[in-house]
């Protein structure tokens, strides 16, 4: 028993957004149905891959799902992508989606066939264009921002607006389902990955600052805006980063570096208050210059010492491999992540949900399905379809499913 | 009339994930009630700031709630609080937070007065200790994949995971809610920024690629991971970022550009196949190679104009500052945005929610209150104390209200 048990959501997705949202749900217990058209959607290939070429994006992305391959340019597969999204059930009628929504696909058409259907709808921009992360931060300036203070601007690695909107997503469908639960009544709910952007940027207050001031926020390296908070070099090239971003933090760091004193003096040539944390800022690098030799003759493990017993907020830089090997939060001595083994690829730890609920044990985390896994299963269980009907579909190569005995060519 | 009118949640939170939480879900409708300590939280003054020194941050995480200010340390102070976070009311007793949750504020000592009281923690990271996106992200080796290939790791402008917590936060309570709503039964949710970091990167598939392959993603620039996708820099120095990820936009660019005859030989010379997104990766220093000189002759707006005529999906960089001059998106062209005078500060652009909701109007944004504005309606309507007690509780200073003829100073 998980806490959305019962729940059914359609998926017609591809990439980050939605694909999260719906193992999102899955994790949280619902029943989501992922339909791709034959031989797979866009994201089939995404990178990254295993050395064997499947793609470890489809298996993160699509855990606990159910997967339905479908002709999607017939009208028969049409039809049943419909008569899925739209089947009966109390909490079923509930279907997310980042597909350029067409005629048949629309709420508008859609909901004729059940008029309480929810559709989450995730578009590029309000204008229905394709946007990713990559070209959503170039145009609202967050490249500018990133970065060391004298190089170009850099683009992030995370596709930081596509989990945002996938988690968006999830609590769009659960508000509408809510009001769905009291009312009766369905409706068409739609955002875009650019608005979602924009509207964040806007409620971190770096809208107000850039029309304020009339200039944006400058790279800045590695320093932690507004405050404190900087990249070191320790003396075996291992870098650290540390948090002065609340005073007492500051005070922390001030104290564990045996600094106090040079910060006084630096405090009283510049007629400054260094507890003012935007005092620290602009002062940065004279702090950083005053901390930079207690690192430089430290090595990580004689600075991991001192910052854990001091209880400071700090970080060693490292690779993600390294972390991997390190670090006890990835590995399953962390509740949250199972080792599993996926046939053909390896063993690797998957992590289940993040959250934790008090009234359900933690489940597994599942895997993703095949393309087409559970075709069968969803045209009969869900469709409604008898096996003479589905036998004529997979005849006809309206739908396929892997290992199927007479499961046509996807291609 | 918006989507969760009539839920009230309480709010006790500093920085980015918890307050984003109550923000979204007050200007989803529901009442939305912070409270700070006397003087104001850990981050009453967090940069960005106005010019005047008002922080732009505040007001744009806290637009919509209503604020009480309480002497936290007081025992009475914190019988104030516990009575507002269990108070009655079928859709109240909701309470989000990411303060160090101890002795009378945990979920079991209030759970105490309100029975199905729902709580939703969040933490640095799964052992109780602070936590921000300055930390999880080196810890996790996200630095070590951006950035310039030959440089250093850098650091990420934005507080993704934060940003994505406090979705996450929304999601978890509408989803704890909706259980009660059919069992009556509350609960204690929780999760930290770190668990939903690693989480998150593991379903992006991060975790098993550098589990199987032994090594990390590399930095690559602005180059899009797995596929193409490049930044260029134009004749007039202005800098694009043109996205081949799916077959179609990577065809778009070769049309485009006039470049299918390099390429034809570049996937001779290498006996590759570019229409395989991870060739197009491999090779994708050697296809820039080809493709900046056709850049490098135009300027932004003729490039702008064929791509735009091509349908590509492509974006200029700009800052901020330039993107607000430029960019509809980011005005009041587009619904979203309410150009707002902030009394003292300013006027500048204000976001409402991004996603809407077929069956409600859009609601302007909000404005986010002084702290304390709502202490002694707070106190009435909420508390239920009447106006001799209301009055003691300022004059004994456990309570402040900017304003209120009777406040004492909060400092």
């Amino acid at each position: 028993m998980t806490i959305l048990k019962g729940m059914r959501v359609v998926e017609g997705s591809a990439f980050v957004a939605v694909p999260l949202a719906g193992m999102t749900l899955a994790q949280m217990g619902a029943e989501v149905i992922r339909f791709d058209r034959l031989g797979g959607g866009l994201d089939a290939k995404r990178w990254p891959v295993a050395p064997d070429g499947q793609s470890l994006f489809w298996a993160g992305l699509n855990k606990g799902k159910k997967s339905i391959a479908i002709d999607m340019k017939s009208p028969e597969g049409r039809e049943l992508i419909t008569r899925i999204i739209t089947a009966p059930g109390d909490d079923a009628g509930l279907f997310i989606t980042n597909l350029r929504v067409r005629g048949w696909m629309d709420h508008e058409t859609l909901s004729k066939e059940r008029e309480d259907l929810i559709t989450v709808t995730l578009t590029g921009d309000r204008h229905g264009r394709p946007q990713v992360d990559y070209t959503v931060n170039p145009s609202l300036g967050i490249p500018h921002m990133t970065g060391p203070e004298s190089g170009d601007p850099v683009a992030h690695a995370l596709p930081a607006w596509d989990i945002a909107a996938g988690n968006m997503v999830v609590s769009a469908l659960l508000a509408a389902e809510r009001h769905r639960l009291r009312t009766g009544r369905g409706q068409d709910v739609e955002f875009s990955l650019k608005d979602a952007a924009a509207a964040t940027i806007g409620h971190l207050g770096m809208i107000a600052e850039a029309t304020l001031t009339g200039t944006s926020r400058p790279r800045a390296g590695n320093a932690l805006y507004g405050a404190y908070g900087q990249d070191f070099v320790c003396g075996d090239g291992q870098r650290v980063m540390v948090i002065g971003l609340t005073e007492r933090q500051w005070r922390g760091i001030v104290k564990a570096t045996d600094s106090a004193e040079a910060m006084d003096l630096l405090a009283s040539a510049t007629a400054s208050d260094l507890s003012d944390e935007g005092t620290r800022w602009r002062l940065r690098h004279q702090i950083t210059a005053i901390l930079a030799p207690w690192f430089a003759v430290r090595t990580l493990a004689q600075v991991a010492q001192v910052f854990d017993e001091s209880g400071l907020t700090w970080a060693p830089f490292r690779s993600l491999s390294e972390a991997l090997r390190e670090d006890p939060d990835l590995s399953e001595d962390n509740p949250m992540f199972t080792s599993m083994l996926h046939p053909g690829v390896g063993r690797y730890p998957v992590p289940s949900s993040p959250v934790t609920y008090s009234d359900f044990a933690r489940e597994l985390p599942g895997q993703a399905p095949a393309l087409g896994a559970h075709t069968e299963e969803i045209l009969s269980d869900v469709a409604r379809l008898d096996d003479t009907e589905i036998a004529r579909l997979f005849d006809t190569g309206v739908v396929t499913q892997a290992g199927r005995e007479d499961a046509r060519d996807a291609a």
